[in-house]
């Protein structure tokens, strides 16, 4: 009876304590559950089956652009993690060693992955000979190992799961190239499939990957305001190929170092996706990536004909959206807020009254709004009305994005718009990193990018006063 | 121009050094390479292709008869593992310690998981209440560490990749039943799939997985005779139920036990593939599991009209087949070798002179034979031609596992057998254990399994002539 009793508890309202309302829905939609492992995540059915959609659709996008997957190994020796300076050092303090195999103990320490940049490098400069060799277009899906102090389902924990593009090509221009159109793909996914939008842009010297030279970044408004990076894409020059010595011998026969990037997004998405778009009844999904649909609930279902009508439209609506029935022996209403819980973008609901009529009544899980379809015609109703549901979701959340992005001219400002107002701060900057600590000290705002589309707020840095170089959008994070 | 020459050198003889040969494939048709990690490998481009077709067919079977995924991590804390008795004796001395996180000691020392029954269990032990809630059929797709003294590409490694079903039944009639449909499944894909026919049978005790009440497996045969263990199924009574108190209230609100079972298949696998169908010439791949399944190699490629053709069939060719046009600077030689060397199951060569004859010259990996098509009905020809090869290596693997079957009734006749004939041994058992150990000891063979299909070849055991209870395969086994 714990169970039942669970199903129906409310979750915490999104504007009471945002926080607790993140992990309620976390928890009662059935995402992810706390295992016995500190900072560690079990994904239960519902949040593999969305990074499964996940990786299908990055994974074609990535194929289609010429990329093929790899498997490295899940471990580094602890000197090939040292070959690269700024990157050991932006990693070594948070990863987890290994020291014994069995009851021996090692002779040299290995460290779970926290990223994989020094184990590509590592194979590039054995598989990488002539220019014949490039470009080398690889990526993996694993889970990746970083020790965190806090944490939180989806957004930190110490193991997470991710894709991790490494590339190698003959010139800098084609590695830039590669960068952006890495970061493209994210951002198209991103505003297309998870209707998120998001803003396109660079990171700051302070903010960037240990070891790039360029960051490009895409950053998403969470509903309170906050920002969350939803993937990366990291320009590295020929740093790395110098530290691990990958070369080729170019058509005259010259030896080249060779140009490197690297691209990643990883479940956190997932936590995007709650903060988003979910409401005080639970998750709410973009039908796009949603596993299911449309949820058929029969309405008194022990009468004569109606789960016969039922099945027989679900079979039809089978073939043009993910559908699924629920005739389980629960009454009605808590098959509706099981549904709404787990996100599922429309309800249709069909009883006696309604086969009798040939309707039956859709219920839009985003803003609970009723709509009598008739039966004749779902598979051209039902579809339509998914788009409207995903377009809807997206624009509500552009428009919040617009609505909750201030502009400050000075120190006052800024803060004046930290403080009182949730969202982003789009101002000036001189480039100078002093001022940016000193933004963060003063208001917890962190430099979130350097948007590609830059349009000047003002001609002097927001902290310094001195003239400004960069238009840069800060807000606090996650 | 290393790179050149190593493309074409050759492999060492299947007949001369088995084991060689066996890495040299795996070397020069680029599935795996070393990585700087003692016994971990790089899975290339090649082999990841196939363990992405390998999940993709088996995760559709899994998911058709209600399966559903799930991502536990992939850390285990010591006291976890201690949980249950005889699982924690055959995986604690083989696992991988972790002592620090960043630069502190942990009070726990963590395992990497070198296979998750620990975790699921205390997982089940969480979710599960009432009958309601079973069953639970959860898989995921890991990988797992043991630490291997000698290790192998693919046949055994310190880590490797696979996928493990764990699943809690309200009753032990229905897990049985769930570990013999595993089984099946199993089976049906290595025989239909893969073309390698499999022995099914229940392992021995003494053969059985740590923590299991029974083990059944498809045992398959490698060209030198040897067996390999292609997949398990286990039985776990409710041993683990009992010892991570995993227990639901029945519809009569009674506590119970949950019975469960685990099962899975491996990265192995793609070792079994190389060992029973390629050759002197390099890999060859069974039609259905070929990531590209043919090859068009146009020939005097320079002569106006040639790649226009041959792009234009391989667009009709596409929506059959699996197909890549080669159209490097490469000679037509160069190519021939290089795709038989990566196990592309069929060649089309089409030169000037083809099309002006309407044809195109098919090449079998197989067995090299040349087949001349009519251009005009390839789409007919080609995928039936691809049928055939599938089918000639299965019939040809199946040939090999019943000619190199030899009977034993005594322990002379068991000697010969094992020393003078690559292949298994069919042999009566009584059923103690230390019959089994003695044959292990004086002939390196082990029992396989005691297959489904018990056809008795004697009354009495093959070893010490008491009354016999079970026919078993014996053999060497990797």
């Amino acid at each position: 009876m714990a169970k039942e009793k669970k199903r129906v508890e409310r979750i915490t309202a999104r504007d009471v304590d945002f926080a607790q309302w993140y992990t309620d829905i976390v928890r009662h939609a059935e995402l992810a559950d706390y295992s016995s492992i500190k900072g560690c995540m079990i994904i239960r059915p519902l949040g593999t089956a969305l990074w499964e959609r996940i990786h299908d659709y990055l994974d074609e996008a990535f194929k289609k652009t010429g990329h093929t997957n790899v498997l490295m190994p899940m471990f580094i020796p602890e000197g090939l993690l040292q070959k690269e300076k700024d990157h050991v050092e932006g990693f070594a303090p948070e990863v987890a060693w290994v020291t014994h195999g069995g009851s021996e103990a090692l002779q040299e320490r290995l460290c779970v992955r926290p990223t994989s940049e020094t184990l590509f490098c590592d194979h590039y400069a054995n598989i990488i000979q002539s220019w014949r060799d490039l470009p080398k277009l690889y990526n993996q899906w694993v889970s990746v190992v970083r020790w965190e102090k806090t944490t939180r389902p989806f957004l930190r924990t110490t193991e997470f799961f991710w894709q991790e593009g490494h590339t190698a090509h003959a010139t800098r221009e084609e590695a830039i190239q590669e960068t952006h159109q890495m970061l493209n793909i994210y951002a198209d996914f991103l505003e297309n499939i998870l209707a998120i939008p998001v803003i396109k842009g660079q990171k700051t010297d302070k903010e960037k990957f240990a070891g790039a030279e360029e960051t490009y970044t895409v950053e998403a408004m969470m509903h309170d305001g906050k920002a969350l990076q939803s993937a990366t894409s990291h320009f590295f020059g020929d740093g790395f190929a110098r530290a691990f010595n990958i070369q080729y011998s170019d058509q005259n026969n010259q030896l080249q170092y060779v140009w490197q990037t690297s691209w990643g997004m990883s479940t956190r998405v997932i936590g995007a996706l709650i903060m988003v778009h979910s409401d005080d009844s639970g998750l709410v999904l973009p039908p796009k990536i949603a596993p299911t649909q449309v949820v058929m609930i029969p309405v008194a279902q022990h009468k004569p004909g109606v789960l016969e009508k039922v099945a027989e439209i679900a079979k039809r609506l089978e073939s043009v959206v993910r559908v699924k029935v629920d005739d389980s022996d629960r009454m009605p209403g808590w098959k509706f807020s099981e549904h709404e819980m787990h996100g599922i973008p429309l309800r249709l609901e069909i009883g006696p009254r309604d086969i009798e009529q040939n309707q039956a009544v859709a219920c839009r899980r985003d803003n609970g709004e009723k709509i009598t379809l008739d039966l004749d015609h779902l598979e051209e109703t039902v579809p339509s009305l998914l788009e409207t549901i995903q377009q809807d979701l997206y624009d509500q959340a552009k428009k919040r994005l617009e609505n909750q992005m201030s502009t400050a001219q000075n120190q006052v400002e800024f803060a004046e718009a930290i403080a009182n107002k949730p969202g982003f701060v789009q101002a000036m900057w001189c480039g100078d990193e002093a001022c940016e600590l000193k933004i963060k000290e003063e208001t917890g705002a962190t430099s979130r990018c350097m948007p590609f589309k830059q349009t000047p707020v003002g001609d002097t840095c927001v902290c310094c006063g001195k003239p400004a170089k960069k238009l840069v959008i800060w807000g606090k994070a996650y």
